[in-house]
């Protein structure tokens, strides 16, 4: 029988999430706290890192590369910063903890900085950028992505990730404003989908060994993916590499493990969250009412030929996730059969 | 006679940057902060943020559109944060105000988060967010662009300006990390220098109205630069201008005054710093040796086809600033004539 190709509620999916995890010895606190978090991320419509990515950290758990029982700690403490070492464990459980901290440190002292070492793919930045957003918070995130696929500008060895940056600010009567990016062109994740669907690349994603456009996504191996803005993107990557990584102690250049292809080496990912507190500056409410003001005056700019609309960073996961809150969340039935598959590998009910 | 071609050194840009301000009524002290700080944006090879602006910042005070002899005053305050209100000052006085604050409270709480409004052009970032690495902390510099060029992605209103970013990361026997970009491909200043030059533009930095490249300097008002990476740039415009703006009370979008244009109306420009102590983490000796372990893996890697040498940023910044520091700052005849025009209007001594 083919899989099902029925959509998932975000109920049943955290539940299939939960039960994975609790099969493989994780608490059953911290598997329901990453079962929501991941099962957030598809309903957000970040496809790429959510249930997507469970065999791949299943298989992780298995091999040893990752500490299904860690017991986060906190490393160095000030009024305003924190350091935390994941003990290995599944990054959501390592920056939801290092999230709430921020929190917890900002809404005395206004503003908090928390490094994470010692952890692991935590899925899209923009969940953790969020938390802060729902109480009256900014939140802003920065991570070094778990393979490198980027050479510095003008090189040729891969040294550097697509080391992403979450931002999440609340608006009045406006979806927050989430911004949610790679510094480079194209995440790793589109060449793999492009490679899927059997579709070109735009030239600008990637270029090959000898720096000409590679549009094949087959040959992804074969070249590298390219930053925004040329040196800037480069710029940008390696500053919150060394944010992220560097500065907690966690792993950036040479020593980031390529985690698709090596499931038991420690990859000692690094994180970091900024939680501010808008009552510091000014009343939220006053400030979200300028958020909704921004929002309006990009909305209704006169529009470029060739656009139907202008979109504010955030807008279409605001979309998306109220269309799979009503209606569920579309599985491929690829990713569905390899959930069936995994399921019967764990003897856990499948989804 | 024609204006002097020879270089001219830190100390003599200086003292004529400082008469020049004193002869409109600055105060002594300020005048020697502002001074200097301008002198070095020249000294660092940022000679579009330099003494270049010095005719129109004086235009500006004569016109009543900036305050000479501001008091800048703390709005708010909490331990890791404060926002300030720069009475209509320089911004090189706010900012290097904000900036000592957050390196102050940084020293205890680990990172600090200062916004300043009612401020001006403060020059390039880079000033600022170097000040804390020379005290082993990290310095984030991020500021509303005093003019807008560019619109929403996919829209032709021009509601963002080039939102800068400057980090400043310290090294053991290296130079610093110093990365000072804007969101665009292009700084407006480089279209203007295109255009004195008589130089077409590149593909890619500024588009038509109708979204066709622009590529004659000659013809930048009738179209708008374009941010880094297509719609990824104006997310980190806009996001960079509510944090540096909406957050603070100042300008940002439809209220942006362009500077250039205006002399006489307030600007209102808003800008952050953050300060982050290295200690609240790890040694800094440690740290700092990281980053030269970091530069050296970048520098070693193999070149495509048409590199010289892979840079780090900051490493030009550095050079130049070793090389006019030996060798004195060169200013282009034509701007060395505007500022003895500017000098005899003062009734000063000339440079």
């Amino acid at each position: 029988m083919p899989p099902s190709t029925a959509p998932v509620s975000f109920d049943d999916l955290r539940a299939f999430i939960e039960r994975s995890f609790i099969s493989c010895g994780m608490p059953g606190p911290d598997a329901q706290k990453a079962s929501a978090l991941m099962a957030r991320a598809d309903l957000i419509g970040q496809d790429g890192h959510g249930v997507f990515r469970l065999p791949q950290y299943i298989r992780r758990i298995r091999a040893g590369g990752m500490n299904v029982a860690a017991q986060i700690r906190t490393v160095s403490d000030r009024a305003a910063t924190a350091l935390i070492d994941g003990d290995n464990g599944l990054g959501h459980l390592v920056m939801r903890h290092a999230t709430e901290l921020a929190m917890e440190k900002a809404a005395t002292t206004g503003v908090a900085w928390v490094g994470a070492r010692n952890s692991n793919h935590a899925g899209p930045g923009s969940l953790y950028a969020a938390m802060p957003a729902q109480k009256d918070m900014i939140g802003i995130y920065i991570a070094v992505g778990s393979a490198n696929h980027m050479p510095p500008w003008g090189g040729s060895e891969m040294l550097l990730s697509t080391n992403p940056i979450a931002v999440a600010i609340p608006s009045a009567n406006r979806s927050p404003i989430i911004l949610d990016m790679a510094t480079t062109v194209a995440a790793y994740g589109k060449v793999k989908t492009a490679a899927q669907r059997g579709q070109q690349m735009p030239e600008g994603w990637m270029i090959d060994k000898e720096g000409r456009p590679l549009t094949d996504p087959q040959r992804a191996s074969e070249g590298f993916l390219l930053p925004i803005g040329g040196a800037k993107g480069y710029g940008l990557s390696l500053i919150f590499g060394i944010l992220a990584g560097t500065l907690n102690g966690a792993a950036f250049g040479r020593d980031v493990i390529d985690f698709n292809a090596d499931s038991s080496t420690t990859t000692n990912t690094g994180h970091m969250i900024i939680a501010l507190d808008i009552k510091a500056f000014t009343d939220p409410e006053t400030f979200k009412s300028g958020i909704d003001r921004i929002w309006e005056q990009m909305k209704s700019s006169p529009r470029l030929p060739g656009f139907d609309e202008i979109r504010l960073p955030g807008e279409r996961l605001a979309r998306v996730t109220q269309e799979r809150s009503e209606n569920g969340i579309p599985l491929p039935q690829t990713l569905r059969k390899a959930l069936n598959d995994l399921a019967d590998e764990l003897a856990i009910a499948p989804l």
